[in-house]
């Protein structure tokens, strides 16, 4: 008898769960370390437990055996679909698991389960719409350090272009640059240490700078200004009549707003829930059906 | 007693050697695999050694003992002062060793030793520049992804990420799209996984797709231009009031120079010598200077 319901977002930051009755009703939240998929099947499986852990003592409930949950995750590396298939086949005793992208999580959280857009823009960028007869699409997400664009690492790849253009006497200096040649060790051989180990977090850790002085800086203004016309491409491609509510999501959303086309603007709205929520309608969905 | 004098060009393709006699009468060549101290000193001097056996066979000769030879090498990583010290320490018995990067032996070679700017652009891109007074300068070369303007991969990275926006539905298609998404492995899927094994020689290999389209292509077109202006912007950085000639070096200068703005193909001069001709310069003055 499944009495428990259970949403997860997972990513290669950390795993977010949403605990809730089986009618819905949401009791606690509970959070733990990285289960983007390509980490490991056995380390995913064992932050969403902890997380789930966590949830019940913060909701002051007994966590029953797993047989009573049903589960539905939206986690990072869903795509690979070898991965995919290993992990539900290691379940470790849910009733029910659905497992969806991330993204498809996020949509169904940020339109509660109705037809909409959503961009998500965090290190890196995906879009994904819900259209009105339930058919699926996906924009954009091909990775760094070729797509992504408008996300958090492709921002900072492009200061720190322009930083290396500064340094040489390409383009002049300013106040943005130095910033982020202080932010990489202060000098060319220190940049050049810090770019031989930079990853898409390390770059995406940059993106701060371009925003703090996008208001006084051409430059950062202008990559900014760049992922803005980059969000608008994506929106459009995923609903090109533009009649559907697009919800912008992931960390750099809200500083990215004011960068944005204003026929893109006109169609934006709030997300109603998180990528947990959508966790949790993923897994009702999939009970209704059973 | 020195005999001979050795030019060396290595990098992470191959090894080219140049044999001449102490007056620099040049006598034959030896051609061997990669040398780039990134794979490691050993495999760098083992690659050396049997371009040099070749090029002596090739001019018919008896290959001397090594104490008869003085060797100038310009190799890729140089700028790594521990792999470069410790190449320097395991010489296997030259009677002299001068060391020095790719860019400033492909600068002497190219202008035979006199003040001039070169930009190089292979896989990446680098420029350098002898001023009369002797000093030298270096633009660019910061590598990929970030840095290596108008390099294959700088201009393939740019060519894949149109064809993703074009399979997406964000931009409209074209020959040239089709051709970069065919060469990937003809849909979605396949993409990805091209991009999840992609490296900048990956990447570089689209750029010939690239040179083939620009003619019918705004969007190939497009990416050519940028890299001439690219370097351009290099060759400015080096050379500011625009006295000294510039010749363009590596795989991709010759497809480049249409692109080049006006104001630098003013500049343009063919060079005169590939770098491991700029190798024996080196260790010609060093010689000299001993």
């Amino acid at each position: 008898m499944i009495e428990y319901i259970i949403g997860v977002d997972g990513g290669g930051s950390g795993t977010r769960v949403r605990l809730a009755r089986l009618d819905g009703q949401e009791l606690a939240q509970g959070q733990s370390g990285p289960s983007g998929l390509g980490l490991g099947i056995e380390r995913a499986w064992t932050s969403v437990a902890h997380a789930v852990t966590l949830a019940f003592r913060a909701a002051g409930l007994e966590q029953p055996s797993l047989q009573r949950m049903a589960i539905g995750l939206g986690l990072a590396g869903v795509h690979n679909k070898q991965w995919a298939a290993s992990f539900v086949e290691h379940n470790p005793g849910y009733a029910l698991v659905a497992l969806e992208s991330d993204a498809l999580t996020t949509l169904l959280g940020a339109h509660a389960g109705q037809p909409g857009v959503i961009v998500a823009i965090g290190t890196g960028s995906v879009g994904e719409v819900l259209h009105a007869d339930g058919s699926r699409h996906e924009v954009g997400g091909w990775g760094f350090p070729s797509g992504d664009e408008a996300g958090g690492a492709w921002i900072g790849m492009r200061a720190i272009n322009h930083a290396q253009q500064v340094v040489d006497g390409r383009v002049p200096g300013s106040a943005f640059a130095t910033a982020v040649i202080d932010a990489c060790g202060g000098q060319r051989n220190a940049m050049q240490v810090w770019l031989a180990a930079a990853s898409q977090t390390t770059y995406a850790q940059l993106a701060r700078l371009v925003l703090e002085h996008a208001a006084s800086n051409a430059v950062a203004h202008g990559i900014l200004s760049d992922a803005g016309r980059q969000i608008a491409l994506i929106a459009r491609a995923l609903d090109p009549a533009g009649t559907l509510p697009v919800a912008l999501c992931g960390g750099l959303a809200a500083p990215l707003s004011s960068y944005l086309p204003a026929a893109l603007l006109q169609l934006v709205v709030p997300a109603q829930g998180d990528s947990a929520a959508g966790g949790l309608r993923l897994i009702s969905k999939h009970l209704q059906e059973q």
